[in-house]
């Protein structure tokens, strides 16, 4: 048939999300205004008024190059080399960010910057639905181990037990969608102990991609460690769209960890450029570049986000569900009642509330809610987690 | 070392074109206000006011969704399935229509949907300089053949005898950079009976991409015909950042021939989605999808682009230049004057008269004018210009 072999196996692993999103009840009712969407980490409330304004702001031309081809710009580059850097304690140089629409671009740029046909990438599930898909358009080999349940702190032994000859990349989430969980220090430390002895088995360089679009995104005033202070081969991905909850305008960054040797850290800020002009030039629209400054302020209402969790968590533990207490992101994760977690997850949409079903992350125990449903949501559906236990 | 051989390869590929514009002559004065600037499409006047108004007009929130995650949406595809299929006169469904962010992300989806590893992909020279890169990126192989000079029609027998069991795509870009030709109904027809006589001949189906980003940009009200009315298994790639010498805001679609079989066409539908998703969510963003309908109307002073071609014609032939009258674009392409080419683009630059090297597109005796300069630019290079041959 027509379609490539490689777009194939990206439709065969996008196939049940894509019918969670378009063709189950879900998809079905999600336009609805009465529901209770817990599902995906969209808006239900209007946008920060200042997003606006910047981008009405940054939308009058100041000089003829206004809507010139624009890369990754000087500006922005040197802006977030200094406040990323002051945010994570690490020196970046301009030329260590390139500029992405969105962590998406960000992922892409360094799935093409470190792998080659047939190369490994390893993430632990559950994980965000797109590494799966991402890495067979790119012509790399998912390897996908499981995070250790019940607290779903990565499993070091078994990253270690999954690395090979063929491995180039692993891939760390923190703070982790769906669980919330944000990985201590300690933790990342022997991460990249461990990487770095994986490193000299295989004999080669084992790169580390820390994909953190939601960084900011912390509950009581919890740390955040990024990987890339801890293992020097480690590329950060970021986006604007989960702290300003604005998916919709693409804007983020990939970051080169400064702590890469002088060397290797020049041929990757180097090929940056002609890489990301090749992927299809997958450089932030010239307004939103201009925005960076004005949006690097913003923070969508992580009280509410605060408050939404603190509201659900002691229902949903009365329903029989066993729910972690996120650290991180904005969704909450919980393990179902006892029984059939699809008989669970219909009763629920029975009742016009609908939650993510861990089925579509490998984990069908399991359910996700986004803690970005509206405050008026999550009194509706209080009353309905609270009979969670009674569906199954 | 540390960066993938892709990557590697794209910056072999990428190399002249980068060393012209970060390291060249060029490359020092092009941030200069007093050069003339013939090199690239960019602007050097002040953006269209409406486009200012039309992203201003539609940063203004409606609903909560506003800057939610957006894919192609409903309502630009309907818009552009109707007004597209007016100005081609194919009739285009919805689900024949992605939004991309620019055509560099149509092209990009083109090639993912289409191509394999190892599958070729024949384009003619000189050309876009982008194509190889990307071909490269996608790891598809790159085959390129001759226009024919000096008229730089399409060498359909070249095309033929390059085609072989590897061969998937081949790629026309009509109105066509650098050359300005505007390939005839006639020729296209030629090329789809090659291709489908060709596609037998292999025994499997070669797919045609038509790159038309300049398709609006017309001299003398000159005709168009997309390769898509003529060759059913044709993909259209299209950007507004010419029409609107806009590049920066980056806003384009991928368009599927509605005479493709039926069945090819849905899987093809299907696809591009999930593609679209895994190649790095190549949408455009919100607010640009909402100003489609308002930005489809515009379009920059086409008699103005007129205007410098005829003064500069004259001017080109009487300084021993050979130039091709352009049909369409706003380029000029023109055969340097006898002498080395170098030497006459270093005299140009001598003076502050900056123009595109044929060297970059493989065409050393050619170079390439931009008619984006303003008519100052044009006016004070003229004399310059009418010196051109007594720098080599």
């Amino acid at each position: 048939m027509a379609v490539s072999s490689r777009i194939k196996d990206v439709q065969a692993a996008s196939r049940s999300l894509n019918a969670f999103y378009f063709q189950s009840r879900y998809g079905k009712r999600r336009a609805a205004p009465d529901i209770c969407d817990f599902t995906f980490g969209n808006p239900h409330e209007m946008p920060l008024p200042e997003i606006v304004s910047a981008i009405r702001t940054h939308a009058v031309p100041k000089d003829e190059n206004w809507f010139a081809y624009k890369a990754s710009e000087a500006e922005p580059r040197s802006f977030l080399a200094e406040h990323v850097g002051r945010e994570l304690g690490l020196a970046f140089e301009p030329a260590d960010i390139a500029l992405t629409s969105g962590a998406f671009a960000a992922i892409a740029l360094i799935f093409h910057l470190t792998l080659d046909q047939g190369d490994e990438a390893i993430f632990s599930e559950p994980a965000w639905f797109c590494y799966e898909p991402m890495l067979l358009a790119a012509h790399a080999v998912p390897r996908k181990v499981a995070l250790a349940a019940p607290s779903f702190d990565l499993d070091l032994s078994a990253i270690d037990a999954a690395i090979g000859q063929k491995t180039k990349l692993v891939i760390v989430n923190t703070p982790h969608n769906p669980t919330g969980r944000i990985y201590t220090g300690r933790m990342l430390r022997d991460l990249a102990d461990l990487l770095e002895r994986a490193s000299a088995r295989v004999g080669h360089r084992i790169y580390l991609l820390s994909d953190e679009p939601y960084r900011r995104l912390r509950f009581d005033g919890r740390a955040f460690d990024s990987p890339a202070s801890f293992y020097p081969w480690t590329f950060i991905s970021y986006s604007y769209g989960k702290v300003l909850l604005s998916p919709g305008q693409r804007l983020g960054y990939m970051a080169i960890s400064p702590l890469m040797p002088p060397e290797e850290r020049r041929a990757f800020q180097q090929a940056a450029f002609p890489a990301q002009v090749a992927i299809g030039w997958s450089f932030p629209n010239a307004v939103m570049q201009y925005a960076v400054p004005d949006l690097e302020k913003l923070s969508i209402d992580q009280a509410a986000l605060a408050r939404r969790r603190d509201r659900l968590l002691p229902v949903l533990r009365q329903a029989g569900c066993e729910p972690l207490v996120p650290e991180g992101t904005f969704y909450l994760w919980s393990r179902w009642p006892d029984g059939e977690p699809d008989r669970h997850w219909s009763a629920l949409a029975d009742r016009d509330v609908f939650v993510l079903p861990g089925s579509l992350m490998n984990a069908e125990h399991y359910f996700r809610i986004s803690l970005t449903a509206s405050d008026a949501m999550v009194e509706k559906a209080l009353p309905v987690f609270a009979q969670a236990d009674q569906g199954g």
